[in-house]
């Protein structure tokens, strides 16, 4: 248990640095027997790339350290429910627990919208524990939107 | 209608050209006002990125040379129904209009699987057509397929 509130500080760390690069604040880590393998923030406008979420962004640098197409026994933290896009790429990645913070009613596909675990054309589904650091992750979130309203 | 054919038949190269490298064989090519700005089959082995689907591939490597996150006003051909998490990167990229060859009740998520386009949290649909060069898209597969059985 502590272990889990530990890798999801250093997912919360993530979302923070993000936010202050202006990237919509969410944050992951990827961690295989233990160890963080790679972490990130959301780098979609860093990069010029609506695909680098930060569960993605870790999926692919993971892959890349260790030389391999799929992540069998690796635990996915993010702080924010998956969308749609990422639920599928955790299912491809072969992530085997899912750990996250706030629910995203509007563009999560995990407990929200498609649901994508559940469904026949998932072919491999994590499992999930939602709800840890939920109103922490949330708050960052809120804070983020809040300040750039601000700025309008 | 001549211009569609020739864009379907630059997927299909870009297919065949996968399945030579190993990779399934599955093209992408994506359009702007009539000019092809990124063309691209899957990469998924040679890239160990489960997420690098042609269609992505190219979503990318358009972003990154017109130096912005979005696709508005682009056209994507690809040769399979793209899946759930195609699907929603196409959405978040803006794209205008998507032409698919064959369909995938397997692992698609436009006409078959959690038919993402429809559903309250995708927030922007392109406009979609398919069955473009079906019977050839889905012959690139099949023989793929069966080529590898004949291999084990």
């Amino acid at each position: 248990m502590a272990e889990r509130t530990h890798f999801m500080e250093l997912a919360l760390w993530e979302a923070r640095a993000a936010g202050e690069r202006q990237e919509v604040p969410i944050g992951a880590v990827l961690v295989l027997d233990g160890r963080v393998i790679a972490r990130s923030g959301n780098r979609t406008r860093e990069l010029n790339d609506v695909t680098a979420h930060a569960e993605i962004a870790v999926i692919r640098m993971a892959c890349e350290a260790l030389g391999q197409e799929r992540l069998p026994g690796a635990d996915l933290y993010v702080t924010l429910e998956p969308c749609t896009m990422c639920a599928a790429a955790i299912s491809f990645a072969r992530i085997r627990r899912l750990y996250y913070g706030a629910q995203d009613p509007k563009g999560g596909a995990v407990e929200s919208g498609v649901r994508f675990f559940s469904q026949p054309t998932c072919h491999h589904a994590p499992d999930v524990y939602s709800g840890l650091a939920e109103s922490e992750s949330a708050d960052i979130l809120r804070q983020f939107f809040r300040g750039k309203r601000l700025d309008d």
